[in-house]
């Protein structure tokens, strides 16, 4: 018996780029996150010390902001590029994972009474704390792309109700026919293949959106589960969809000691514990692809 | 010569209130984070902890919620109505101050073809990380009112220069045409009335968008002073406004090592160091009143 | 073809519990973020809002306030308890997986001259940002528990090189023979049997420490291998170790526009993008068990 | 009436940087964030844009790492030299404010049965969250020391009670004789003249862990009064101190709905709300120093 090197990997974590396109005078703005890790033969570095086969991370930040000269495009798109150049840099280098959030801008408003009705040219604001995302990993010959978002948060005032769950020596916990219910979506999707990046992730975002928004809720498990079924009855190229979507409690506040009733008014939003719903969502006719989501963590 | 308790303050901080409108089946929501503080007698409580004047931070917080009940209105009346209450509910206590953050939702896109084009019923997502502000503060007969915001981050691509400033030993910074200015604007403004709040935070708001959007700047102070002043410019009722807005730094990078030009289109985005600039824009007619700022951090 | 339900989860996640030992009059002190979550036949509550599976997630969190009442000892113990619970709580539920992370306190100087001289009986002081953790995975009659810690940051200021490596296009980065090397320890790993939990915990913490102190590293790649391996050496029990190790570099800063040298005495310390090195170090001899590993983000 | 610039300060923020005392094979690591704010008339800049008074914040930055060339030694003592120079930059600068945090790192122990008992010569682990701070302020001819820490979070099990409070209609806390008290302690203390600062910061340190140790506590307002005062009594050089502490919730679980009592063993700690106490401790006969204080957040 002895000890070994088992599975490894390294890259660059959180490139900040910013690229403008400048084509016309009403500039556009891509701002990306990006982080890529390389998989291959790297056990001389760990054993001995021997970098001959490490491409160094510093060169793999280099890599994005050179590869973003030329513009950015959806975000795909170009970790396709950047995983493919990564794969294929080096005999040694079995396979590479870029991983990219993109943080939104919305035009500011014109303000004036002109002709541009739809915002500034070159002035921005940041669209808020939710990103999209992208995953793509190119390892083996084979290329998978996961499209996503996170940090999106929503909540319902009425419509969801959370009863009839079991009750052990431990449960405290009454039933409810009408709860708020608030979560923080964050959804991976893996495509069978390559669509129009940005209609296919408004739409999907729009399905999960509109799923939570109408569906009565007798469980935040349903809630998920009829979100992720939208998003694949509206995208046909989508495979499957993970979703993570903890359950952000608001609690009725007892006003009763004060002399006072709630009805259904007055709320404490409770910052810990919180429940985790995790779920997966997917077609029965397409083959699995554990490499698009290895390193991905918990369900998505 | 001898050791003396000073000045001392004591309150219940980020209470998290969210309270639902039910009045008719367009429910509307308000996410607050309330913080209150209480100024007076408490010299016993600290020398001896006798606790006989001690309002206790616990009922603060209830407070807050009961005082909810009702309703919450605009944010600016509802810390009028909490700092009015604590500061007249014991002899011993001389003012109050009470902080609030609100969190902004957004109606969920109805999605539909229906008449209701303005956003779902009850679904919401939330705005973003910007927040308006609100510092109310009573105290000795006085009564005062910060309204504001913080975390709105905003960027241009162009109309920002840098130059004209002494060099020194330790100055390796060359000046520049152009550059991206980006920012996280935070404001405070002291009201000498009360006006419509919702109104006046929304006109204040959107002058300090169109002065940054459009203000060709030489200098982040210039585009500070320029926004502080067309808010008061917008909004007669305002005596002052207090801005720190962070130098967020987008460094172009430097491609030339890889052979390729970069005409203003890839950038670095720095976290720290940061430039900070802060500053106040007033009139010079109304009397100062820095008992409304005591407690807010730096310049505003 | 269809749309399904594919694998899912749910619980409560970070019940935070503060236990404290009474026995004596030197108390001590255990403080626990607690994390559940289940599998196993919840495709009612996902397609149809059934919830008569649903062992809730407030059950889950009182649950963990329950089993703390006898005290709490190592959190391997601790959360093996939850899980076989949480495990055989229902015929349908195949698995649970609890993981702890255990915030440390040192107790305070007793600072008296007298026979105490271990610290304070009752008072304590944070110990830092590093924490502990444990997961335990119960599943399918298999029990797996990983040990661990993360947030461990360590410096050194010499025997830390870099070179060797192959250069491309896009490379810039001289080589080094004598940086500052930087990183935050996570790490994971995985017993084969039950050893004394706090015994083994301090040992794998003091042998990760002492390779990384006492190596001349050529890579971050070596030094985590070494540290790994040093941790097997150790500790018999060990089947593999995981750790991930950002290099959080620090640059040394040129100086020499303002007519100085810098013979390695100021550094600029960056916080992002940052290197991300991770790895695995095992025993040939032992069987695999990735089951023990779902749901741990990366590499670990 | 008209519109003017009030007042305004700019500077840079959160400079990162580490300093390596090689003198010996004994290294040292000094690891600062420092940030500089210049006041003086910079009105060209915001009313024109007119940049020829503006020392820019990246020539700040510049500087704070060349004076980091030759050692930085007390961070007391490092703010002076950089804000006397900054006061003295050009004769439109009226003054200078320093702000630095001081992030510590222990000597990894060397673990091997040799001589060396004092921990390694050249490899560190961090400190932990508590970080020593100082603020220096040089402004008309006055230099002013603030010296501090913040993040140091303590916790006792016994003696706190918290009763005798009065009750209004919105009170519903029952008082108890023994709590868990738990704080993150923020304090600053003003200097008259200038001490050993290493030795004075000890010293100080020290007093407030015992103070808050060993006094039994009525009330948190009593523990802070009796934690300045245990400074002041500790050193003669200290004017007054400020005190911002939070009141770190720690509720006792009820555990009857499960059959089980609860004797202060089991504890949820909450996160928000929380009190906030704050204070000054203060010697009678030393005249105030606003301009010392102004700039730090809330009481400190």
């Amino acid at each position: 018996m002895g000890i070994e090197l088992g599975p490894n990997q390294y890259g660059k974590a959180e490139v900040r780029v910013v690229a403008v396109d400048r084509a016309t005078p009403r500039h556009a703005v891509k701002d990306l996150t990006v982080s890529s890790a390389l998989r291959g033969d790297f056990a001389a570095a760990h054993l001995t010390g021997d970098n001959a086969h490490v491409l160094t991370t510093d060169t793999q930040k280099n890599t994005v902001y050179a590869f973003a000269r030329d513009g950015i495009g959806e975000i795909e798109d170009f970790g396709l590029r950047l995983a493919r150049h990564f794969a294929a840099a080096y005999p040694w280098i079995d396979g590479a994972r870029v991983e990219i959030a993109e943080h939104g801008w919305d035009r500011i408003a014109a303000g004036g009474t002109g002709h541009d009705h739809a915002g500034h040219d070159h002035a921005f604001a940041r669209a808020g704390a939710e990103v999209r995302t992208a995953v793509v990993t190119v390892a083996g010959g084979a290329e998978h792309v996961l499209s996503g978002l996170t940090g999106l948060v929503v909540l319902k005032t009425t419509g969801s109700a959370f009863d009839g769950f079991p009750r052990d020596r431990f449960t405290t916990l009454p039933g409810t026919d009408d709860r708020i219910l608030a979560t923080a979506v964050t959804a991976r999707w893996r495509h069978t293949g390559t669509p129009d990046w940005a209609g296919s992730f408004a739409a999907v975002r729009a399905a999960l959106l509109g799923a939570f928004a109408t569906l009565p809720s007798d469980a935040l498990q349903q809630t998920l589960y009829a979100m992720g079924r939208a998003a694949l009855e509206t995208a046909p190229e989508l495979a499957e969809i993970r979703l993570s979507m903890p359950n952000k409690h608001h609690f009725l506040q007892d006003l009763t000691p004060f002399g006072l009733d709630n009805p259904k008014v007055v709320y404490h939003a409770a910052d810990r514990p919180y429940g985790l719903i995790e779920g997966t969502v997917r077609r029965d006719d397409v083959p699995a692809a554990e490499a698009a989501w290895a390193g991905t963590p918990g369900f998505c």
